[in-house]
């Protein structure tokens, strides 16, 4: 692709050699001279002065004299769209490898490929351009849209529904058995879990993550919502569309979390628990059993506090020895004053 | 099964139809004519008033007028039953899957039933009506007692012994090596990872978990312990009887869990730390290394502190400008005072 | 091997009976008449004095009168040299099983072992005595140099490079998609996930860990570093050489780690901090985005601070109560006085 088509792909102003041959997006840093990069902040822009990339791409207002450029209003959005031209995704070749265990009534898309090993059960459907991995297992009557990608070893069990365009990292496990009992005659008594799982379109679930079934109810992860790898989704959560959830990061049983919320890694979310539209909660916060977080409140802490009222008691936490130091002083005034 | 078969099941005084059919178990909200619902709590009773549940398990002591209702000392304990009996766990088709790997040793009972692409190494046992899933794999020499269930993909390293009734779901992986290594010459050397995991009777562990090995000694999980996906237990951990361990907690290197002990997610102890019996750690606690947790306890809080006090501290902490600017303000004046 | 042997390979000083056949290593407690243990500490001397081993490894200085003993500088680490002696790995036997699905490009070498339902994709390198245990996935153009074990079902994905003696335990996935989106136009626009991860010479990978790939750049785990169950190392993470990094620690992307760090289990790592050299970080601690911890500091909690400022106000918010009763106290003084 030359530099004057990425410009016009992602709608930007070109300053430089147009014609320069760009085959990969790169690292700033890294960059040679057919790579592009982007820079945006002004260390990055710093950078970008001393880049080798062959063409860089620059918010609107920055320049750099010896260098061919493209302004965008959004450099890093800028590269995403540049980097789908110049790495499109390898298309799904349909095929059903031989080792592939395919129950007789499952119906699997003459576009969709299953890779070598894979267990696919009784009544399982699998759309178009869907990629089912090496060893991927999926439960009687599970049900896969078109154009999901389910990377090696990804468990799937029984009933669970799967949108379209979803992806599902190596190892991840859908629709276990939720975590429920109730201890009476000495034993813990296993509730039942007999729910389902509905993963919506263009979801996205990391490595090694879980999410278990409804109870009785439905576990459901809203359109376009992201996961991150070994995080915990337990029964009854209901996650909404478009949010980011990072890195180990647990939800408990019956939480409701609405759109575009964004959780940071290791979050702790306690049963029941309600995150409204928009909400941020940082990292390794947790928000205790039942708690509502209003809409696009910032939390942080363990118990989740809004952010400024975290970093008041933070900065005051430094200065305990020191506040502490300060009443002894003047309880040992008051003392000599009265005696 | 009728609503008066369901009564007698759970020992509870019926009202209303007792020939009404049910088919299910489910929640309140959305069951429907033919499913068995319950209500425990002031507002479930009031949602209960308006269900369109063919029957709905009360407390007793509690009454609706116009539906078929069962009271019981414990509706959930008694949905409990009562599911058992409505959806029956599908008995074990006692097979082996042509695809499956046994070794010639291997000594697997005609009641059990091996999935596709298992693998089983020289030297396993598997007792009656256990079924083991999709791709799980047993190392040389592990026992699996009667009547578990292995999920797919579970892996067990060689020589660890679990009992009867066992549940693991996917992905789960019993028998790694610890985590000890003693820095030396300028590097970590590996301690010897040679013990054993015994995993007893009627234990569940979630998807994802690890259980190491013991290091020398052996990894033990007692009878009836729970156990939430993505828990981490190191080498020579003892978890006592009837135990519940949240998701995501972490118990570190020769921890030793009494019986009947509950705890939350993401909980983290550290080496040695003794928890006795009947202690609730919060979630998100932190138990030091070497700490006790007295019999009946309730921790929480980083370290774990004693409820009450952890309680009192967290009031405080949230005081802690208030009382700075006090302390401010009493310090100002003593001054002038002095001036 | 006799007592006499294993003295002379740690080099220790050897009292009582040089001939005592020892054939394992065991704990203390356990220890029977053929096998060794080791001693250090007081709590353990004394138990010593009690054991039934056959031999004991004790510090210098230590003796015990009744039983054979080896005296040596470091008792752990001998034990370790001994158990390598006692306890010698198996030794690979090349072989490919034949359920093993493996590409026609793929180098595998006639050293190494592939287990049964082992997916080698292709332009896979595998070195002499490396063992590739049963469903392992290893992606296009994955490298594995020689003498690796990898554990049943580890993914990895195309590209990663992993060097020599690298041990990679269950259900560990190496080079998945790191997370990384930019919200715009109502979505989450996934950034490009490109990049590589390369596994140096020596390194250990426990159970479901996840490490991702670089975005663009490289994601780099050192040599001799070793890494627990369910640790997630994010994009672009760069970590020196003989790290130890607890279980369910989490470091996110870009953050650079030093050599000879140590992290407690739990511990988060925010975005780009960096760790210097021999810093040491207590479990469940926290380090903020952007955070650097100079060289050999030792921090503690969240957000971290340098482990002797931790203690102080830990020791103080235990107090909080108090303190506050004291201000009140002082308070209302004043104001009587006032009045």
């Amino acid at each position: 692709m030359k530099a004057g088509e990425i410009a016009d792909l992602v709608g930007g102003a070109l300053a430089g050699d147009r014609d320069r041959e760009i085959r990969r997006v790169a690292d700033l840093e890294t960059a040679g001279p057919d790579e592009l990069a982007f820079a945006d902040g002004e260390r990055a822009l710093a950078l970008a002065a001393r880049s080798a990339a062959g063409c860089i791409l620059l918010p609107e207002g920055a320049s750099l004299s010896r260098q061919t450029t493209i302004a965008v209003p959004h450099p890093k959005l800028a590269l995403i769209r540049a980097a789908a031209a110049l790495h499109p995704e390898s298309p799904v070749e349909p095929s059903i490898h031989p080792t592939a265990v395919i129950a007789p009534s499952a119906r699997i898309s003459a576009e969709a490929s299953v890779g070598p090993h894979a267990v696919i059960e009784e009544d399982v459907k699998i759309g178009p351009g869907t990629s089912v991995g090496a060893g991927v297992f999926l439960g009687r009557g599970v049900e896969v849209g078109p154009r999901c990608r389910l990377y090696p070893r990804v468990s799937v069990y029984p009933g669970a529904r799967i949108g379209s365009g979803v992806v599902i990292h190596a190892g991840a496990v859908i629709g276990s058995d939720g975590f429920g009992y109730v201890f009476a005659e000495g034993r813990q008594n296993k509730f039942p879990q007999l729910g389902r799982v509905v993963v919506e379109d263009d979801v996205e679930i990391g490595s090694n993550a879980t999410v278990d079934r409804g109870a009785l109810g439905t576990t459901v992860i809203g359109q376009g919502t992201k996961i991150d790898n070994l995080v915990q989704i337990a029964h009854n959560v209901r996650i909404g569309r478009h949010c980011v959830i990072a890195a180990q990061t647990g939800i408990s049983g019956s939480v409701v979390i609405g759109d575009y919320v964004a959780m940071g890694g290791q979050v702790g979310v306690g049963d029941r628990a309600r995150i409204e539209d928009q909400a941020m909660i940082g990292a390794q916060a947790g928000i205790p059993t039942g708690k509502r977080i209003p809409r696009r409140t910032v939390v942080w802490g363990t118990p989740a506090r809004p952010l400024a009222e975290f970093k008041k008691i933070y900065a005051h936490l430094s200065n305990l020895p020191k506040l502490a130091d300060k009443i002894r002083e003047l309880s040992s005034r008051a003392s000599r004053k009265r005696g």
